[in-house]
Order: structure tokens, then sequence, then C-alpha cells
């Protein structure tokens, strides 16, 4: 199953270590703050009890939004002039 | 069928005009620039017609990502003392 995670974090360490956490588990970033990951629904769990604990004492909003194959191919993107950034990163 | 709507843009006045159009329609903002609609097909083409261009000129990359009933259902959120401030508007 695939699902896109957006986050709202607005510590800068914590969301970068939350951003290198996606990363590292085979998440595609598709916006500054939002990967796609290719996962099951364990896995996802486990995430998202990382990200919490990553999280702990801060503000934060995390989303994860299951996304089925048939949804999957009706997915826009609108891309104007747009990189992400290494010095993003 | 609802639709997440999320937005990276670089520039506040366009990402500002984007958000209120968001809202016009009806949209349910759940991240700082992220919101939930509930349109058909041809009310999003328009809307992404009309978020074109706003962006015509900047940078920027807006997705819009298909919600079915089941994966709605599925949705996870993590809140973490978290609330989208009047201030950020």
């Amino acid at each position: 199953m695939h699902y896109i995670i957006v986050y709202d974090v607005s510590d800068n360490n914590k969301r970068n270590i939350i951003r290198e956490k996606l990363k590292d588990i085979g998440g595609e970033r598709i916006q500054y703050s939002g990967f796609i990951i290719d996962m099951d629904e364990e896995e996802l769990i486990q995430l998202l009890g990382r990200i919490r604990r990553i999280l702990e004492g801060e503000k934060g909003r995390v989303i994860a939004i299951p996304l089925c194959e048939k949804d999957m191919k009706k997915l826009i993107t609108l891309t104007h002039n747009y990189e992400i950034k290494d010095e993003l990163l």
C-alpha cells in the first residue's frame, strides 16, 4: 500500500529528523514536507510510533494518507518551475 | 469525491491567494499548506486551472490526492500540541 505522509513540524531539528527517517525507509519526496512511501500497515504503525517519539515535547501534525491503486492513478501533480533544492534540505 | 490538496508555494502572496481560494470553495484546512475538499472531477479540474493561473511566473507544486471512502476511513492524523494559529494565516 502506498501512503502519502505530510507533516507540519515547527521545530527545524525535529523536522529534519523526520525527513531523514522518511528518506531512510525509502520515501520519495513529493513536497518540502511530504513523502510517498510503499509500506504495509504494520510498518506504518511502527513509523508513526517513531515519529510520535521524535515529536515528544514539540508541536506538530503528521497525516498518513492511504492511497489505493485506483486513487494512485488519479493523483494529479501541478508543477511550476519547481524543484526541491538541496539548500532546502 | 474527497481530495486532499497540498501545495509548496514559495511566494507568500500567491500562497495566500491559493489558501483563500481553497477556503472559499469549502476546503477544510488540515495542514499549514493542505486542505481536504469534497468536489467532483470537473470542479477539481477548474480549481487546478485557477491555481495554475495564480502560480503564473512563480515557483510551486500543487498535488491533488483523490481519497475514496475506504481510504478516507483509514487516514491517520497524529497531532502533538498542534493548532493552525490565526497569525499563521
